[in-house]
Formats: C-alpha cells, sequence, structure tokens
C-alpha cells in the first residue's frame, strides 16, 4: 500500500466499497460465546458470513471462501482438528488467513493449539490484544490485557517483531491499535472506551480484517483500514441513543452497516494513522 | 386446511392463540449461531423452546416435544447423530419433524448428512431458502441463494416437486415466500428487506413453523400461517424506530411477541397469498 | 453474613464495590444458547468473564479463576468431562462452585449428569428454577416451572433441604426468588415479569451468582445480595423505553451495568428480604 498515515477517507471508501462489490464468502472458525457477532459484522460489512466448524465441512467451506478467520476461542480436539484443517484449504487455495489467538499465555492448552497454528498455517493477518501478541512474540505479557501508557512505546516494536517472525501482519489491539508489518508499526488513533465493555469487540475486529482481507489484496492495507473502519463505527455508535453497553453494542453493529463507502468517503480522517518510531 | 388464498385474519388470530394455549415444547437441534434467537423467537410466539443436543439427551427431549425443529447448520458426528436421534424420537411418538436444510448443496458434507435425513425421517415440513429448496429437489440451484424475478416462476413448480417427493408441505424462502404441498404452491406476500440484513432469520422462520405445527393438526395451515405471521412481525419491525439492521433485529423480535391474536384478528391479510398457476 | 433481613442499600453497594474492585476471573462452563449472555452479565458487573470449556483448557483455566459456574445445560461427554474438570480444580484451588442445573428432572441423561456433579463436586451455591430445585430435592416437581402461589409455602422448605443435603446455598428462582441455607429460608422480593419473556434469564442469575460469590467470602451474603441485585435490574430495565421482551432484554443488561455502587447505596431496600417461617 502507498504510506498508511497519508489514508485519506476516499481511501477507505474504495476499500468499503471493494467489499460490498465482491462480497467474499467469509469462512470463521471461532469461539461459540462470539458466533453470532461475527456472522452480523461481517454481514454488515457487506460480506457473506459462513460458520462451518465440523472436521470436514470446515475445509470444504474454506475452500471456497475468499478469506479464513482462526479464532482459537475453543479448544476441544475436533475443534483444533477443524481449525488447522481450514488453515490448510485456506493455504492451498490461496485464501488470505486471519488468525486471532484469544486467550494466548492464559493456559498450557493454548500454548500449544496456537503453537501448533503458527506452525502449520501462513498468516496473512495476526490479530490480538496487546497481552496476546505480546506474549505470542516471546515478550513480557499480563494475560488480563496490558492498556497502560507505559506499556504504548513497546507494543510497536513487539509488535514489529512478530510480523517479522510470522510473515503476517500483525494488528495489537488495546487503547490505541497498532499495525506493523516487519519494516514498520503505525498506531490508528479511533475508536470508543465503550466498546471494551462489551464481549466480543475483539473477536469481531478479528472478523472484520477478514472480511477486508477478503476483498483487499494487500495485507497491510487491509489491517490498516479494518482497523481503522472498525474504530471509526465505534465513535459513531456512541453518537447514537444508548444507556449502557448491551444498547450501545446494539448501535455498534449498526453503525457498521451504516459507514458506507459514500459515508466514509466524506471524513476527515487525517491524523488518525500515525507512524511509531 | 380450507384454501390458503382464504386466509383472513381471524383464521390467523386462531393459530396464534393455539400456540399460546398449548404453549408446546419446541425441541430445537440447530446450529451455533443462532441458538439464541431460535430460543427467543419460539418463546415470544407462545410456546416452550428447549434445545438439546447432545446424543440421548436430545431423543430423549424430543419424546417429551410437540414438535421437533432439525436445523442441519452444524455438521460434527456427534450433532448428526443428535439429529437422526431427535428425529426419530419425533417421528415414533408423533411429533411433527420440520427440516431446515442449512447450506444444502454448498458442501459434499451436507449433502451427506441432508440425505441421509431425508432417507431416514419422515419430515411434516422443509424449509429453505430458494437455493437450498433447488438444490434438494434436483433443479439447478445457485449456492448463494437465488432471489431474482427469473427464478420466481420456476420456485412454485419446484417447491411442488420437492413435496410430492418428501410427503412433506415445503416453504421456500425468498423475495416472496412461497408454500408447497404435492398439489399446489402458494405466494405468501409479507416481509421486509431488512430481514435479509440480518443473520438468522432464514433460521428463525424454521423455528417459527416448528412453533405452528407444534400448535396445529394440518401441515399446510401451519406452514402458511406461520410464514404469514412471520412476514408480518418483519413488517411490523420496520414501523418501530431503527437505525440499522441490528435495531430492526431487536424491532423484529418484539414485533413477534407483539402480534398477538387479537392484534392479528384486526388485519387485513387479504391478497397476501396468492396460488401460483 | 448479619441477618439478611437488614440488608440496607450500602450493604448491597458494599458488594457490588467488591466485585470491581476484585476484578475476579469467573470461569463460566454453560450451554451456547446463553453463552453470550453470561460472558456480558458478568462484565456487566464488573468482574471478568472466561468461557473455557473443552477438557484441558476447562481445568487449567477454574484454576485461575476467582469462581467458577457449571450450568448443566449441555449434555455431551466432552462437555460433562470438563464440567468435572473445572469443578474438581474449583474444589482444590479453593474457587467457590457455583451449580445451575439446568432441566433438573427433564430427561435421565440430565438426572445422571447432575447426580455426579452433586456427588463429586462441592458447590458454594446451588440455584435453579422452583422446578428444578424441588427435583433435586426429591420433592415433588413440575418440569415445566413451578410459579404458582399455592407452591411457595412449601419452596422455602424444599430449598432448605436441599441447603442442608449439599451444604450449599440454594436459590429457587421463580415469582418471589427464595435463598435458603440449612438453617434459614428467606423471599427476595424484586425482579419484573418481562424477565419471564426472554430466554436465558434463569441461566444470568447463576453468572450473577458466581460473579457475587467471587468477590466475596460469605456463601450466603453472596447469594442474597446477587439475587437481590439481579431482580432490581429487572426493575430498573422497565423503566427504560422498550417495545416487548427483546428491547428489554438489552435494557436489563444496561441496568446491570448502571447499578453502580454509588446507586445501590441510595436505595431503599427495607421490606425486600423476608424470612420464610
Amino acid at each position: 500500500m502507498s504510506e498508511p498515515t497519508t489514508t485519506t477517507g476516499e481511501a477507505l471508501a474504495d476499500s468499503l466499497r471493494a467489499i460490498r462489490e465482491r462480497e467474499p464468502l467469509i469462512q470463521q472458525l471461532t469461539n461459540e460465546v462470539t458466533k453470532n457477532d461475527l456472522a452480523n459484522v461481517v454481514l454488515h460489512w457487506g460480506a457473506l458470513p459462513v460458520m462451518a466448524d465440523a472436521p470436514g465441512d470446515a475445509g470444504e467451506m474454506a475452500e471456497l471462501a475468499g478469506a479464513v478467520l482462526l479464532n482459537t476461542g475453543r479448544m476441544s480436539d475436533r475443534n483444533v482438528e477443524a481449525l488447522h484443517e481450514a488453515g490448510r484449504a485456506g493455504n492451498e487455495l490461496g485464501a488470505p488467513v486471519v488468525l486471532d489467538p484469544v486467550g494466548a499465555g492464559a493456559t498450557p492448552t493454548r500454548d500449544r493449539v496456537q503453537g501448533s497454528l503458527l506452525s502449520a498455517v501462513e498468516f496473512a493477518i495476526v490479530k490480538g490484544n496487546y497481552g496476546e501478541i505480546s506474549h505470542l512474540a516471546g515478550a513480557e505479557a499480563e494475560v488480563k490485557g496490558v492498556e497502560s501508557v507505559g506499556e504504548y512505546e513497546g507494543i510497536g516494536e513487539t509488535a514489529r517483531a512478530l510480523a517479522a517472525e510470522t510473515g503476517a501482519v500483525v494488528v495489537a489491539s488495546g487503547a490505541e491499535d497498532v499495525v506493523a508489518d516487519a519494516e514498520a508499526a503505525y498506531r490508528i488513533t479511533a475508536g470508543h472506551e465503550l466498546m471494551g465493555a462489551v464481549v466480543g469487540t475483539g473477536c469481531m475486529l478479528g472478523a472484520t480484517l477478514a472480511a477486508f482481507r477478503g476483498s483487499l489484496e494487500d495485507d497491510l492495507t487491509a489491517a490498516v483500514h479494518g482497523t481503522l473502519a472498525y474504530g471509526l463505527a465505534g465513535e459513531r455508535a456512541a453518537e447514537l441513543p444508548h444507556n449502557g453497553p448491551a444498547s450501545y453494542r446494539i448501535n455498534f453493529l449498526d453503525a457498521v452497516a451504516n459507514l458506507r463507502p459514500e459515508v466514509a468517503a466524506d471524513l476527515d480522517v487525517g491524523g488518525r494513522i500515525g507512524r511509531i518510531d
């Protein structure tokens, strides 16, 4: 992509338009907590969700997909088998695969499963919260999530290191989201604090990145525009009436659907993306 | 039933009243994406949902049920075993069984599972979108869903053919919903375009048909009144304030609960149901 | 605890404050219907939900937890294995374990699974509806739920008997909720009738009790304050605009988040809790 820091509303609109025009099938393997949310958020961006997760069916569906999301929130043997199968199918047929390593560092089981996926599958994008990304990168991590200012300086370098190691673009979500490839890291200033008061917003970002990457060729563009669009939807959701996190969540899903290309084209997104030196 | 085209608001009200009076237990096996929605929609119509889907428990619960829904969105071996078990229990004890063949035609696994269910279980109602019904009937089908005007003429005959082959009443959902038995096909003009912007509305129609069939003796009446009531709720949902598909979805569930017998009795539904020649 | 009947708004506020200060990890094994709701309700009270339910991972996560919820709405062999594993881990490491015996009495499978859990695991709190609690206590039970006035007198004694047998504090939810230990039973007058029109409100009470017990040392205080807070949120939800059960449900989740310590401190809860003689 061109330098991310020069992203304009028009460029974001182009990406949003690409999703609606290509309408890619997004095959998502995910935990049961957020399955409905992930299906809806993909549909609201304009792509087609499918959530086939039984061994056999999972791989067959991945063969038809424009992108594959592997969210590791679910750890049963059968589900792990399906994760591998879908990842492999994506790699073999050229569908980009996105990893959301939910709970990385929390249990030995998760370490083992995520490690085996990182060895076996080539990922286009890896998205986690600060703690998960830091753990995968071998850096010091607090599993409950690290969002302090003191950590901020380090996370850019950590994300770059993980990008260099995996070949994927890395998205670390937190107070400010960070997107990095092996060469550079960027902070994206968008979003709303209520997003952290709702279960599944991290997982929905993973689904969003799969929808964007299923419609765009470039990993970095997909990651930057997906993360930015997601945060903008979070801000616009707060402008609709709400009484707490549950009604905000409904607003958020509406805001995703309403962030249409023609809306995005008029937004001034200058200054939203900054390079981390 | 009497000729579906003569359905009145009073007749629809009688069916809605039957659900609230009989309060049948509806045992639903379904995919994980829409489980919560299906439970709620059944409760809002006035029936009692139960979602027992482990082998053993699934059949035992089906033995207590007024109707059984088999939604094949989930393809694990254990779930397929439970689908067969619950279908068999329904057939043996006389509880009508409704099939929702989610994703028919999409993968070889789905073909195999749905084929085995259609061989082993006798269904009262089979509900799918145009593409799924066409695929099951052996007609040309586009798996991503077919809603074009060009297909419309054919779908009535296709649905009748599948009804003749299976002995079930067939509901094909699309821009206009089609209900058919072996003798005739009817189009039902009700619904709202936002229903297609929300994940799970197709699955919720399946649950609705199970709730209606669990309370009414006649397959065709249950299918016609269930489909009509569902579409009317979709229209009434659009009259409540909403900002996008997510708030529309909340409205839709509220509208189901609010379509009480006394409300339906006052509706003019003349012209909603037409015979397809 | 001091006598429950003397509970004040200030005391309730202290409990709510304890959750937000300790922010315990609540490991919840539950059915797929209500997984998202249970995660959100725990987060909205101020605790941290985690829903790891695969054998291996379930126990490892329970070792990190401040409290463990075992909701038996899901009956697959693997899930039953995980329920035992998480219960055992909780007992071994001193994390209180809450049981929600969903569907007790409905099927032989549920009897067997719940019986095995009650033998193997020591529970801090057991919560069910009137029918479930009565069935577990060996009393006459109607499985579809018993909420009549005629049953009310008996349920206090039944709950006490189950408390004496299990060593747990017992919560029986119904028109009026009943909380009992082996010595005494109390009725808690709070809540709203729309709570019964939404799927999952019973399960969310179980999650609430786990969040409270994960933050408070005393079983009876956690059960009484959790049940009271839950009912108060149900009442406050009805004061927000809604058009039916689905919008009420959103209000309910918002009301949980909004029942902050400083709000509770100002509430007059005198007369909400009465001893059943």
